[in-house]
């Protein structure tokens, strides 16, 4: 690499310029904001970064998913692209930094690129992915744009078939217009994003930067014990089948076994339902959801089992039937290599603390394992926190990752 | 007593008979009715009841509550009534012998005695009491008979304000009438009561009647546990706030204590729900409704306090707060000794085997205890079943417990 290059650093004060402009739209006056994909403060989010854009002399780009992007040609029509961004949206009453801080500083780095007059080997795309958090469909912009799509998926979205088409159609979409979003595997040179590390791994270990070695794979069940209704004041404990007893159990013993034996995985019960649902009734049935992650092919299949095991065990030992309903399963996601060593160079160029480390969280990037080498790094979130207004990244920690970013890109396409 | 008397046996044929017809009633054609209180169903009964009362030559009696009564003068204006019965409403998709064997029991002994020309020291009352199961509120109309109805439970029933008020109307009641059905302490004899066991102490014991010592007192209260919302995937096990665990654990010991520290008490957790609720988030709060019962007002007293701890302790040991706020309290009941000693002897003169037991569940009975001697004796329910259409119990012992209260109320009034 150029060595004049190696000394370029992104504008802060431009970057925190658009990044608060940013933030002030859909804002909740509480530090956080509230941008669910296509609501109104969406797509004057949209529209702010178009003209964004637009204003800074850039050729702003859509497609049929209805992804923006800020596109830098190097002349050559049958070179590659390398993408870098994230996304615009956020989940109800969510934070400020997550996406937003990707979107805004791919956006910089394309600026500060463009300003350097170095010689570009491949166009430079700066993207925000539609989305992402899936108010309808999760990763949906990046998926269109691996040709992830299906058309099952869009029968029914997490926000109602009604309220997608609706959605859709007030952000100009439509649904037959989707699927042209679908890149060819070979106009990709790579995708790159910084995102907010929404844990608090890094603010423990006080790391700067944290590159990601794969997007942890995740399995998740619905549940159900089934025992009797029965009168809670006229049936004597000894002779009630108590749904809840088995998934009390089950969630105890579920955190108990992750956490012996399975490092860095995680598993989560975050909603359950007894019916029939009175005080006075021993509850019959007891629905939970269940989700579990591992960095690991090999380790989450074992945790699978683990899990329905115990779950099979808690059942039998309150004489309770069990039904399992697998609702998704998704293998890890490994970062590219390459990309995860050029990360390394900039953080040690930068004076950079780095280290690496799974996502616990799914993002964008993973849609494009397929398609093209895909890396993320990952700045730290003051206490862990994410999808709240409490989010908080700071300044300091968010310059770093988007120079990191900058000389990243400029080892890769100079 | 006269020995004639105690030969007499009710009319197992129009009992039945009768007992069959009420429940056509809304019935859900799986064995089981649905009968809330002022239902169309609970209205057609209602008006079913008053036309037998009527063509059976009797005095039809209602009052501000809406309890309706068969009615038997015993000649003397300032004699005391003694009345006996039990509901005609069912809970949602019920069973067909709570309440109703009681109603078809109680009019079908008055029959008996009518017809037998004895010579009454007391007048006789039959009666069904209105909304026993709460569909409004629970144990309304014998509360209305007793003087305890509250204007501030009028304002929160069950049902919601609307509702309730609907109700009362088609039920051709008003809210200002309803007081009216208070009745002075000396106009009642006493109140007696026939009802299924609603489960299984007397089928394992293979005993013919129940006599109940006591209501058992309950407790209840709205637990909240408080941790923190956290993304499920990128927060490590090690550094959450996870109400669940200790909403689970609570559930798990909660059990546990009861049964090794409190026979004969029961305690329940009915309902539950976690927030935010959605499968990635680890609950911030877990929210259930605990009730539990004891015969003994120390004993409950005792149990009250070690449910409070256990609360307390799991909160902490998961490193959450604990919210708890009381729902209700209601200290046990005691059935009259006099009575159950006259239950006792009419068991033995009808060669039926018998024990005393506390009950479990909550009973017109218990309104009155504080206005006359209260008596109460079950029969059987097959497998323990009740509030489902499965319950169920054996005519012969519908029979034998109304053969019980025929000779119990001949004892007490010749």
């Amino acid at each position: 690499m150029n060595e004049s290059f190696s000394k370029l650093r992104v504008n802060s004060e431009r970057m925190m310029a658009a990044f608060e402009q940013l933030a002030a739209i859909g804002s909740t006056g509480d530090g956080g904001l509230n941008r669910p994909t296509f609501s109104e403060a969406h797509l004057a989010a949209r529209k702010w970064f178009r003209a964004e854009v637009e204003n800074a002399g850039f050729e702003f780009r859509t497609d049929g998913a209805g992804n923006h992007s800020a596109f830098l040609f190097c002349g050559d029509k049958n070179a590659p692209t390398l993408l870098f961004g994230s996304h615009l949206d956020s989940v109800p009453n969510g934070g400020r930094f997550d996406g937003a801080l990707g979107v805004m500083a791919a956006f910089e780095v394309l600026r500060t690129i463009n300003e350097s007059g170095i010689n570009l080997k491949v166009n430079l795309e700066a993207i925000d992915f539609t989305d992402e958090e899936g108010t309808h469909l999760s990763l949906f912009g990046s998926s269109a744009v691996a040709g992830h799509l299906r058309d099952e998926d869009m029968q029914k979205p997490y926000s109602g078939r009604e309220n997608f088409l609706q959605a859709l159609a007030r952000a100009g979409l439509t649904e037959e217009g989707l699927f042209s979003a679908h890149r060819k595997k070979k106009s990709l040179a790579g995708y790159l994003e910084l995102h907010i590390e929404q844990g608090k791994r890094l603010e423990r270990a006080e790391i700067n930067i944290g590159i990601v070695s794969a997007i942890v794979g995740y399995g998740s069940y619905r549940l159900s014990f089934i025992g009797r209704a029965d009168h809670a004041g006229s049936t004597s404990m000894a002779d009630r089948l108590d749904s809840g007893q088995g998934a009390a159990s089950f969630i105890l013993s579920a955190r108990e076994a992750v956490m012996r034996d399975f490092p860095n995985c995680v598993a989560n019960v975050g909603k359950i339902d007894f019916a029939p649902g009175a005080s006075n009734i021993v509850p019959a049935r007891a629905d939970l959801l269940l989700e579990f992650r591992s960095p690991d092919a090999d380790q989450l299949a074992r945790l699978d089992n683990v899990l329905m095991q115990l779950a099979n065990e808690k059942a039998e030992q309150f004489g309770l039937k069990l039904l399992s309903e697998p609702l998704g399963k998704h293998l890890p996601n490994l970062m590219s290599a390459d990309i995860q060593q050029t990360f390394q160079k900039s953080c040690a160029n930068l004076g950079l603390s780095s280290v690496i480390l799974a996502s616990g969280a799914i993002h964008d990037a993973q849609s494009l394992v397929d398609v093209c080498p895909i890396g993320m790094i990952f700045v730290p979130s003051v206490d862990g926190a994410s999808h709240a207004p409490r989010e908080f990244t700071q300044w300091e920690d968010c310059l770093n990752g988007a120079n990191v970013l900058l000389q990243t890109v400029l080892r890769l396409v100079s």
